[in-house]
């Protein structure tokens, strides 16, 4: 905690002043240090995890985590072991987990996705045919960052979309495990944890070692050991998206109480230094009221030095003319969370375009939707909601295009084919498709 | 051309025999190669276009491909000229590649998603709102692998997902215009082309110069410097997966016609020398029947070389004791084409997991799928079927998480994300949270 007293100072905008566009893109600016030792020391670990299985997982557990384990299977969790992280919750966090949990599954089972399938004239059928990933791996950070609702968040829409085994890694540095987060993983319905983290850990649920199989996909948040692995074994299995720093932009029309929205922007700076808040509305002299608000409760939150150098780093205040405007900007920005804190959001509903999970009304704060509104928390950071999506359970699930030719389609489409590849200069393909061709 | 016959041994596999797991997974390993001075190459010419924009470009493209243009205007084609495509191609052509869109078309609209929202019972409202991607580069291979199928695979489906604006980028080494290429895209209904390609062309699409705007996702094949451009720019903007070689796996039970597996083995085997192509059935007499049949029409093909190079590394012949042993088999490869020429495919289907398309019965060669059936070529390879997805409507769209709050709903849900909050010591999270509770 620092010794003198924190002012916050986000920066103050007006949209279409001269310095405008050029003081939101700097603001905007993120880019993620891709560091060439990181890069070095992760393809080493998976390379000794490749070759020597579990014993180079336990290795680096040991060293790493200042653990004693000398097997794989002492770092794996009983189902008793789990059974227990329940009782050692109050019955308070129980019943919260519970309900979250309940919120999240009943969402996610609205994004359940059908095969179809439909019969041309000439009996010809078309179709696509919806499979569950068959084996999922969840990381799950330990130590400092644990945090329960991600389990939740990662493990609920794989449980839903079908997959057979989800296969959770969490690390427990210096053997302190979190009850809650175990808790967490049993109630989401999760099959087997182990106590290992790390590129380690990556690495074992990417190629399998003797204790563990390898998996068809991993997700959840990590350090950037953990993201650079997932970014290596990419290809050989899925991963979900590497995460920029959490985001929040809320537009308000000045109606809302300026202490709920000082919250607001901390519960996003309280995440980390460069977590970003951003508040648009129309009136300035509100603005006002917020930044005075947020000073006056900055000195009772915890988390006060990670969110002063949020806000002032990477917040802002921004006026505009009006919430067509506002709008727009948020097209512009894509961000993270959008909180419409506005009278009537159903209105600027249609003209939103980007945002990963849009907060309506005055009511919906943002961190109800962290823990248990029910849509998912793991949404798309730094502008990439211009084209993805939240996790959700389309995420562990994929297609496959069903085609079924009768014998008068094939002739008819024989055709066709033959036509268009020789065009290409395929002449395998257009004699394959021409065996077809009745005379 | 080869001067010396070339003949065609495909690896002989029995499932089941000593060494079969062992030789099966060498036979489907494959390390795309990571090539350092590309990097390095690539790196720099992203640099150059984030610096000069289109003047960068222009340089690069008449260094590159040997044109004559000082302009980026120049570099575009116009309307007229796109006009003129669909009259340079031949009747058939036009016909063929009508037809074909047709079909993609009426496929893909099948994929559309909607947007669903429900409401609890205390009001509060729950929902998934879907957008198109504003703004989507496409590219195209040019000179030898200029293939307009791919551009009907790759536009038609932003098309349909509503995507506002589709730019196309195909280079003309030597200012070699492939015409149908062209009349694909103007088929398909690209906005915009220009005339441009490598690494450039990646850059000019994820950054925008003053003549292209930039856009959301970039899709479409491309030698290694436009894969490794595609790798550097994701983040910035979404890619589709970077492709491995073709691959197709094909069951039988014996009673289709040797000459045309033979044929449909050759059409995959024909993409290039990396190319797989593995056929599976429980007759031995049979596979040498395909095997004969392979030697017997390689001669008449004009890419005989190509085809000898990918049977000959990458080919296998298995036999099974019984078609499920074959469905086990294709579980494990997840192929990106798979046909099941059997009697009755749709008994087997059930228990297939993992494939990028299924092609059913005798008549359903797959060249059909790369052009004309409807679904789309763009597949997963090297066995990423396992948890990817065939090119899609989906791809072009995105979602984003709806959340209203009633007063009561933000009231006793604020009291469970109390909970959770301090059980992750987020308490600015909490007290957002807590604002909204009722007393």
């Amino acid at each position: 905690m620092s010794a003198t007293p924190l002012l916050l100072k986000p920066a103050r905008l007006v949209a279409g002043a001269g310095d405008f566009d050029q003081r939101l893109d700097q603001l905007l600016a993120w880019e993620s240090v891709s560091d060439k030792a990181v890069q070095q020391t992760v393809a080493e670990i998976i390379d000794r995890v490749r070759h020597d299985g579990d014993v180079a997982v336990v290795d680096f557990t040991r060293s790493f985590d200042r653990v004693t384990a000398d097997t794989m299977a002492e770092l794996e969790l009983s189902e008793q072991r789990m059974a227990e992280a329940l009782k050692a919750i109050s019955d308070a966090e129980f019943d919260a987990l519970q309900c979250a949990a309940d919120r999240i599954r009943r969402y996610h089972e609205q994004q359940q996705q059908s095969s179809w399938q439909y019969e041309e004239n000439d009996g010809t059928v078309l179709g696509q045919k919806v499979t569950p990933l068959d084996r999922v791996g969840i990381y799950v950070p330990g130590g400092r960052a644990a945090y329960p609702s991600s389990v939740l968040m990662n493990a609920i829409p794989a449980r839903v979309a079908g997959v057979s085994e989800i296969v959770m890694v969490v690390p427990t540095p210096d053997g302190v495990v979190n009850e809650m987060v175990l808790a967490a993983a049993a109630i989401a319905g999760v099959d087997r944890v182990f106590t290992i983290g790390g590129a380690q850990a990556v690495a074992a649920l990417a190629l399998g070692t003797e204790s563990i199989s390898k998996v068809d996909k991993i997700v959840g948040p990590g350090n950037i050991y953990v993201a650079t692995a997932k970014r290596m074994v990419y290809g050989q299995v899925g991963i979900d998206m590497i995460a920029g720093p959490s985001e929040i932009l809320v537009i308000s029309d000045g109606g809302t109480d300026p202490d709920w929205i000082a919250m607001d922007l901390f519960s996003q700076a309280e995440h980390d230094e460069d977590a970003q808040a951003i508040l648009i509305a129309t009136d300035g002299e509100w603005l006002g009221q917020v930044e005075a608000s947020m000073n006056r409760l900055l000195p009772e939150m915890e988390r006060r030095d990670i969110i002063a150098a949020s806000i002032n780093n990477r917040g802002a205040l921004i006026q505009v003319p009006d919430l067509n405007a506002a709008v727009a900007l948020c097209n512009r920005i894509a961000p993270e969370h959008l909180e419409l804190s506005v009278a009537d959001p159903d209105m600027l509903l249609p003209s939103i375009r980007h945002a990963g999970a849009i907060f309506m009304g005055r009511y919906t704060a943002e961190a109800l939707g962290d823990y248990c509104a029910g849509p998912n928390h793991v949404l798309p950071t730094s502008g990439t909601a211009r084209f993805s999506s939240p996790l959700g359970v389309y995420d562990f699930q994929k297609r496959s295009s069903l085609i079924r030719f009768s014998a008068g389609g094939a002739s008819d489409m024989g055709k066709v084919a033959s036509v268009l590849a020789r065009g290409e200069s395929l002449t395998a393909h257009a004699r394959s498709a021409e065996y077809r061709i009745k005379d």
